[in-house]
């Protein structure tokens, strides 16, 4: 492992590793923001999944989080969208291939070789950095749009795993939507059975955690209607009795000037559940 | 003027707009954040200047900025940082000519023709801006690196201008450091004579208010030795009886994380000035 940035931030460090990745068979980098109380303690970590033509870069330079990260002592880690290299398979296009992940595990070629973005996010990483860094082995999880949709997906299939879980205008159903059709399709072949293990609508009913889930959504989001569809989470929480607040946000798009205004509230939300308080989110 | 960009952020409004500038004789691209409160009223206006190679974006994307300017109820407008265009003069590397423009008024050719900042930052932007959007003429004016030598140079030659000034890690004394002898070399001769009215540290014997100053800069800055030389400012202060505040912050370095981590305490700084309290920033 390689430290390949190393600056001062908010009394902490704003730091980015690469390393080469056993489950993806590549060389990744990740961010990982270390706050003051690190220098002292161990403290929790929340991972934040980017979305669509991401790398570990646009969070920790767009967001903001630094701030509330330091208030609260909770580092943070953010992977790459995809694996990377000149190896790895790729398609014409923003959204499949590289920096289009999906954070799931691929099963059809050309993409099972390298395309096992959940394994990775959920385990390998993690192990890597309770191994290396200062931190405790407590977890949140949030993202942006495709990396919202794998916040809920990695939160919903491992339960225990994440203390809690967050999203900014998340993919909610992959399976109904142009974005997860293709990138499904691809990854996961025609079979819409295969879909459902990577859909957090469908993922919901079976939960054997009811993590309750934080949901912002910009309603001038230029996705809103075609990809992201918010209200078929709200039925599916609804029908599975599942918490879930989600908050519509009147003039707000899809940017990152949309996370900047409310990443702090988010922060606030897992440094409660983190702190072993209820994590519920106000309405 | 035409709006190129609209997003929500912190309640209030990122904007970019793009006009022909006849001060520079070419069209202009230029950010303003509007706070919330600035839909109710008329709000004063921190102007930003960043430093080589950055555009109007630079900031707005990364400073984390505009929950300050909502809290305090400022707006922040972040001109380009030289004349764009085809028929514009531009130079090899990034320290001359386009992105380059040291918000100076060039007296030599090919550079007399558009290059001439400093009437655009000072007069004719603000002018656009208190016509035509909700603000009052109080103003503040801040910056980075280059532009943190503008921020400094704007208000130590237009006394009674600007209610507070502010910079981090300025180039303070352009004339004995190679970024600004060569941009002065070309934009305004040999003669040495004539860099002195663009000059912080040579400014400020003859200043005829005294602003007080706050300079924040990075102990590790990697720019430190070689082009921003903190202490020359600190001795001219001294020699003029120039209130000066300069920090030095051990660990940080040139990026925006280092502004980001302070540029709170700036709004701050501009606000007590704004509101007509005694801007002097803690030591």
């Amino acid at each position: 492992m390689e430290c390949i940035e190393h600056r001062a931030c908010f009394g902490g460090w704003q730091d980015v590793y690469r390393h080469a990745s056993s489950v993806l068979g590549c060389t990744m980098s990740f961010a990982i923001y270390l706050p003051p109380q690190a220098a002292e303690r161990r403290v929790p970590v929340l991972y934040w999944l980017s979305g669509l033509t991401c790398t570990e870069q646009n969070f920790i330079t767009k967001a903001g989080a630094q701030r509330y990260a330091a208030e609260h002592g909770i580092a943070i880690v953010c992977p790459d969208t995809s694996p990377r290299g000149e190896d790895v398979a790729d398609a014409e296009g923003y959204d499949l291939g590289k920096g289009a992940g999906f954070y799931l595990n691929a099963t059809r070629e050309p993409w099972a070789r390298h395309y096992r973005m959940h394994d990775y996010v959920v385990h390998e990483l993690p192990a890597l950095v309770e191994a290396q860094f200062p931190v405790t082995g407590e977890r949140a999880i949030s993202g942006h749009s495709m990396g919202g949709h794998g916040a809920l997906v990695c939160a919903l299939r491992n339960p225990g795993r994440y203390r809690s879980v967050s999203a900014f205008s998340p993919i909610v159903a992959p399976s109904q939507v142009p974005w997860g059709e293709k990138a499904f399709g691809a990854y996961l072949g025609a079979d819409h059975a295969a879909w459902k293990q990577w859909d957090a609508c469908e993922l919901l009913g079976g939960a054997a955690e009811k993590l309750p889930l934080l949901v912002d959504q910009g309603a001038d989001d230029e996705f809103l209607e075609l990809q992201l569809r918010p209200q078929l989470l709200q039925a599916a929480a609804a029908a599975a009795g599942h918490p879930l607040t989600l908050r519509m946000h009147p003039g707000y798009d899809h940017s990152y000037y949309f996370i900047a205004s409310f990443i702090g509230e988010h922060l606030a939300h897992h440094a409660a559940a983190l702190r072993g308080q209820a994590g519920v989110p106000r309405g």
